[in-house]
């Protein structure tokens, strides 16, 4: 069937698919999950996207793609503004950024005015931005007059600046903290960035401060991949070279500058105004780009450095916003529960509602939150790496060439991303794969693919002719050579499925711990919450099919995007959020699965897939 | 007389006095200010010091020099202790320093304990500090938990150094903020550094913040000097050259560097043990100090860009004590009236006492205070270089060699500073000269010369011969070219004695206009404090004479030493102190006699000698 490109703004994320696919379908690919209250009906209207050289909106659950296209998705029609809109908080009320702007035009000195400029200045900000208490505190730096604090950096450009602008000039605040100072009045522009560090994947979404919405998302390869391609990786490399860490900060860190520079770039933003930053990721990526060792990480018992929010000036991490400019990084849970972790649970939701939910976030590591707003309880899972491609015998990441759908009837129908010949397989058609081969009977719920006289009848010759032997395993061909870009047959084997097998305990095994933990019922859990770029691209139905996730009924599972991501931005725009989030960080119950020797009873037990 | 060197420590100070000198007056001339309740009387046994060679401490007031002689001056003989002491605050409650240090033994991480480093510590730190109510503050960089702050610069050594040291390690704390942390039990290492910024001298004083003692002095001049020698021309220096404010703010810090070296060279102290640095200096200096420009000093109105505190990390300075301790450089009360001031009144104890006092800091400008703890009134007066020898013919600084004091009957009798023969004249030389001149009846009180027929018949041969004439003005010879290192008479003319007219009337026109401003006569003034490097070599006596401090009794009139480097010592050691300087700064009711016009009728009026 005919193909077709479908770009998403202003994220700028391409997916290919078939003739016909919906809009909601392609977002969901793109990992962009849209509102479908109606259950894609089209009677609810809160899909509505805007396609170039289209007049009007179009319901995205009912638009038929049959040719490229380019789609901008407003941030109104966007999932994670109705599961906070859901708990009867607009979003409007939530939009309270710690960065705060006010033009101000002070009285001119004169004799009979002799103030500093530097109580002249807070005495006009507090007359406009509404008296502060006065503080009692004492940790700051610059000066502080009435509650407001003069950063340093504000104080040497202070004369200059009110003089060559007949004294009205913009305050930059950082809650009671004035940070920087501009020429006239530059209200209108006020921007933040939320980075997702991820281990693999790094993503900047610039936020207008002032109306809350997307200006422009840039990502790139994590560079620290190059000294090791996982966590543990990476902390051994920390660990191994004397300046190994500063390494690995600096590789991160000139990652986002150039995120930065793109962002900004296309949004013709001056990254000048760009006056704070939120980052999320798993604790050792926090640690990493903050400069902080990560050994005790990877050693029992597997404590971090810092679990409760970090706050740095842009300045001192070399961050290129504007110097004065705050970086938050968000809290943690544990070593390996990051707050990454944490962004997931404030962007879907969990621990608000009374009934109980499940996010699974699945990567490397698989971190799993589980609970309602009573309680709430994470651990994290050693998947290993099978369904990120790695240790499969021909795996890949889900990029083009990569087989991410399989179909089994008579024959073997796969889709590739990107279209054309199959260059191997990524996670989404690993499972896709072995849920079909289960379904078919050509895999046992041991794991074991059949083969000859074990093979059940109903399996067509076709098929048959696709199990093969090869180097002593037995193995099923999902691509013949023909239609595969490197000439040979794409292959799953014996080896590949023990190994997919591992992976998929693994996770199951947590969630029943944590179930057991919190003394909850599997048909307890209301909605299971799938997130990450590879969450996003599995089949729930053939997640299900291999017992990775329960089996409970297909609507109550749902896509959550770049949920990480989300967090990041829900924290950067509204500080309630925050401390909503430091609240979650310190409240969820976690779950250390290697102190526990029902653990590996329980893997053991998940390693066998669920009868048909 | 035979004269011996007599040094006091630790600051080490020298002064050359003649035999007999008791040691009270030897330290009066060195600028240490001791404890003379009994008024000198050897009744009281406050001026106790320890002199080398000598057994038993020694009563300064009755001690007389005989040979050269080392003597400590412990903090108890003090009168700035004293002046405190008054107030009913024992010192010892006034030991509050904003650094504190605890040691702590932490719990080891184990399965059943995986709190996060930072939390574990900052837990550990709690139980043992006292609880800290949770504070609602947002503005810090690092994490905060409980209300305590751990700086970044903690963040990152803290895995290695809990872990190094089997997690026994000591927190070094300002109020609520962790900025350092150390190995083992360092508690009984902790150092603080007053430094007094002058225009043309800058004192740093290392100080154990454990006990309040000073560990050792050092001071050097102003190396800014080659910039400017006084506060205008830095100024314009700062404007007229591109990295003008860079260059003059260099210079300060290398020199604080320097002295910073010395003091812990002598104390043996390593410099990472300071973790508090105070700074007070006029507005001007300490404005270059913190790299702010100084500009609208200069231009009427004459305001300054800060007047409040300001707090800044040593790093981010590159002071070289503990970068993460802070540096408090002291508020200000208008753009010439800085923190030295704030600080002597401080050490004074103006403003404490129901009684009228005054102090007078006698520089360039004259900065006087005058008040009790109803009001303060303050201003500065544009006295001129004359007291500090410039603008005088043979003018020169306090140094060797300088005519120091003068004393006229039938002839005259030099003191010279060091011994040996004369190469000019300072200030309190200058005003000893005058007084003595308008007493025997040479100087009119118009202040001319007068000479042959108009000379008193009580005026000696001896002196008539010293009126000469020189290049077309009459002029007294202070010392004959044999006694003289140049090989020239050492003159005062008639044109110096005008100078020095302009400088004696800016000060009493500036006391007059503070006694106006509050309403209080001349007669209600209870004490008055000279302070300043110069104002403790004056000859109270002749000060009153020249009618450059009002005509009171004598023993009104006490040296204040040093009291900005005692001011900046005090808020060193207390933070109660700090918040009582800051109260003051903003209390100090500023005085512009730029902009009033009866200060130039009162500064006329105050150009003539009192009459005899």
């Amino acid at each position: 069937m005919p193909e077709h490109r479908v770009t998403f703004q202003p994220e700028g994320i391409s997916v290919v698919v078939e003739t016909g696919t919906t809009l909601l379908e392609a977002a969901q690919q793109a990992g962009i999950v849209l509102n479908s209250v109606c259950g894609g009906k089209g009677t609810c209207n809160k899909c509505l996207v805007e396609i170039a050289g289209v007049a009007e909106p179009q319901r995205a659950c009912q638009y038929c793609v049959e040719n490229e296209l380019t789609v901008t998705v407003p941030d109104s029609s966007r999932f994670f503004e109705q599961v906070i809109l859901e708990e009867g908080t607009s979003h409007k009320s939530l939009l309270d950024p710690p960065v705060q702007k006010f033009f101000l035009e002070l009285e001119q000195t004169s004799l009979e005015d002799l103030r500093s400029d530097a109580i002249r200045f807070i005495e006009a900000l507090n007359a406009q931005a509404g008296k502060i208490e006065e503080a009692t505190e004492q940790v700051w730096e610059g000066t502080a007059h009435k509650g407001w604090v003069l950063d340093k950096s504000v104080l040497g450009s202070l004369p200059k600046v009110l003089r060559d602008n007949q004294f009205a000039v913009t305050a930059v605040c950082h809650e009671k903290r004035v940070i920087a100072l501009e020429s006239g009045d530059t209200t209108k522009e006020k921007y933040g960035l939320a980075v997702d560090i991820g281990t693999t994947t790094v993503v900047a979404s610039l936020i207008n401060l002032n109306d809350g919405k997307t200006a422009a998302v840039a990502s790139m390869s994590n560079p620290q991949i190059t000294f090791g391609d996982d966590v543990i990786g990476r902390i051994e490399f920390s660990t191994q070279q004397a300046d190994g860490l500063e390494q690995l900060q600096k590789k991160i860190i000139d990652a986002i500058n150039d995120l930065i520079k793109e962002a900004t770039g296309k949004a013709k933003v001056d990254p000048q105004r760009i006056y704070e930053m939120t980052a999320v990721g798993n604790s050792t990526m926090q640690q990493l780009f903050l400069g902080i060792p990560v050994e005790s990480i990877a050693q029992a018992p597997y404590v971090s450095t810092v679990s409760t929010a970090v706050k740095v000036p842009a300045g001192r991490l070399g961050i290129e916003i504007n110097p004065a400019g705050n970086v938050y990084v968000m809290p943690t849970v544990a070593g390996h529960v990051g707050g990454d972790t944490v962004a997931v649970t404030l962007a879907t939701g969990l621990g608000q509602r009374k009934e109980i939910d499940l996010a699974l976030d699945i990567g490397t590591n698989g971190e799993l939150v589980l609970g309602n707003r009573e309680r709430l309880a994470a651990c994290s899972t050693a998947a290993g790496p099978a369904f990120e491609g790695a240790r499969i015998g021909q795996g890949m990441r889900g990029t083009t060439g990569a087989i991410e759908r399989v179909h089994i009837k008579n024959d073997v129908t796969v889709s590739v991303i990107g279209g054309g010949e199959a260059r191997g397989i990524c996670g989404s058609g690993l499972i896709d794969a072995l849920a079909e081969l289960l379904k078919a009977g050509i895999v046992d719920s041991s794991g074991r693919i059949l083969s000859g006289d074990e093979l059940p009848q109903t399996v067509s010759e076709n098929l048959r002719k696709r199990v093969v032997t090869i180097e002593n395993q037995t193995a099923f061909v999902l691509a013949w050579a023909a239609d595969s870009k490197n000439g040979g047959d794409i292959l799953l084997t014996q080896r590949d499925i023990r190994e997919a097998q591992l992976a998929k305990a693994a996770i199951r095994a947590g969630v029943i711990m944590l179930l057991k933990h919190l003394a909850i019922e599997q048909e307890d859990i209301d909605r299971i919450f799938l997130a990450g770029a590879f969450g996003n691209y599995i089949r729930p139905e053939s997640a299900r099919g291999i017992g990775l996730l329960p089996d409970m009924p297909l609507e109550k599972i749902q896509f959550a995007g770049n949920a990480a991501s989300a967090g990041a931005k829900e924290v950067l725009l509204g500080c309630e959020t925050r401390r909503q989030g430091e609240a979650l960080a310190g409240q969820i119950e976690y779950v250390e699965l290697a102190g526990r020797g029902e653990f590996q009873a329980l893997f053991s037990d998940c390693i066998f897939f669920p009868e048909e």
